[in-house]
């Protein structure tokens, strides 16, 4: 049975690389980005995630009822744009995931793309409940102002948003007959990985050290498109953490957790 | 290609339909059990958790090198158990896995069966460390007896260790070629169920309602096999929540997450 499933920022990075994933299996895909792409795309839409009308009408221009949506579509955190990251990051994405409701199957599958960068939520509850009460980019840029937040921060912020995004829109979706999960990669080699690195400095260096390299785009995606897949169809509210480990060298190191190796690994192992 | 994957608890619940799922998809099952069982296991290997000699037995038994273990046996939370209870779940699964070692082929898939009943780990921090110092079914009697654990408190804090253990351990795993992930299943229909009815009562109805049913040992044994096949493999020192959406569903709740849904939607979708 062929299934459609809808990527944005299908153009490049983690978004193509699902896009030859899932056509690989056999599945049509529609693509949205601003770039336009025919690559392992079925059909292509325009989007634009900062702009209120281009997201009406790539909903509207979505040609088939689709069986699970991407939302991959993200800027990275570059200078001078952290009221514009925040809007494609959360705010768009989600005013995009509202108006692609009509256009979802019974049973489909929405994958949010979160980040690692988001994990330290509870931190910041409160300035995330702010953003999330927000919807004209002008709001944001006020807000951005205010709150003197630089473009790490807003990227943070914005992977923060959309990781409670996802768990507080389950319940509704599951009485949609629709599910919703997050995937938080880490340090993955696409064409912003610059930007991460500038962003993160020695931090993000140490965690690919110990990881022995950086992930793949492609190792994304097949995880991504499992997510997407029926076969995974209980997993719902879920995050799951695509970092080759990093995260869970950072959480034995701050919470000395050494000790649970046992008593005869010294906990030196 | 035939991969071979080794299975604990694989007579019943998650391990049976597991060793079902990896049967359909063309791979050979080692299955470790009290019990014994042929049903979609090519060897089987009988293992006692609580029992140092059986375990080491079991490891030594192993017929092929494994590409992967799924550790999945462990015991509900029932009365005058609780020591056996941590044996089993935890320090006899870590005992066993240190034993498996020299059976795992690189690139192989360790996969630890956690459960949402570990998630409030963070406030138990001190307890679970103390339990990761114990060997001896003895001194886990006597640690049981001082810090007057119940077989819920028991089952709980076996799972907060498997979790906490399974994050200290990634890295050794990454420099050995091998990748430790956890799952955390939440209300799966297999024959322990109603002992987690009795022991979490209440809060467990009302997550079954609000998920609209239990969960099938076949839907997380499906995700389990996607976690141990290579298609995952970057995916490391990771936890997956199996659970419909309940954990999701509480922590809306508590945190208050309704007003990220937006203006438009009133904090009451």
């Amino acid at each position: 049975m062929t299934r459609t499933y809808g990527i944005t920022g299908v153009a490049s990075g983690i978004g193509a690389a699902l896009a030859q994933v899932l056509k690989a299996q056999g599945n049509r895909v529609v693509g949205y980005d601003l770039l336009e792409t025919y690559e392992n795309v079925d059909h292509f839409v325009p989007l634009d995630l900062a702009d209120k009308a281009s997201i009406r009408s790539a909903a509207m221009a979505t040609p088939w009822m689709l069986d699970g949506l991407c939302n991959n579509a993200g800027l990275p955190p570059v200078a001078d744009q952290a009221a514009k990251i925040l809007q494609v990051n959360f705010t768009g994405t989600r005013g995009f995931t509202q108006a692609m409701m009509p256009h979802l199957n019974a049973g489909a599958s929405l994958v949010n793309m979160a980040s690692r960068a988001g994990h330290k939520w509870h931190n910041n509850l409160d300035q995330i409940k702010r953003l999330a009460g927000l919807q004209q980019l002008e709001q944001i840029a006020r807000f951005v102002d205010d709150e003197a937040i630089d473009p790490t921060r807003a990227y943070n912020l914005s992977k923060e948003a959309v990781l409670l995004w996802t768990l507080s829109m389950t319940e509704e979706m599951v009485h949609r007959d629709i599910r919703v999960n997050s995937l938080s990669p880490g340090g993955i080699a696409t064409g912003i990985l610059d930007d991460f690195k500038k962003a993160f400095g020695m931090q993000m260096a140490k965690n690919v050290e110990r990881a022995g390299r950086v992930g793949t785009p492609e190792e994304v995606a097949k995880i991504a498109a499992f997510v997407l897949s029926p076969d995974s169809h209980w997993l719902k509210g879920a995050d799951i953490s695509i970092d080759g480990g990093m995260g869970a060298f950072n959480m034995t190191d701050a919470l000395g957790l050494a000790v649970m190796l046992g008593p005869d690994k010294g906990g030196t192992a």
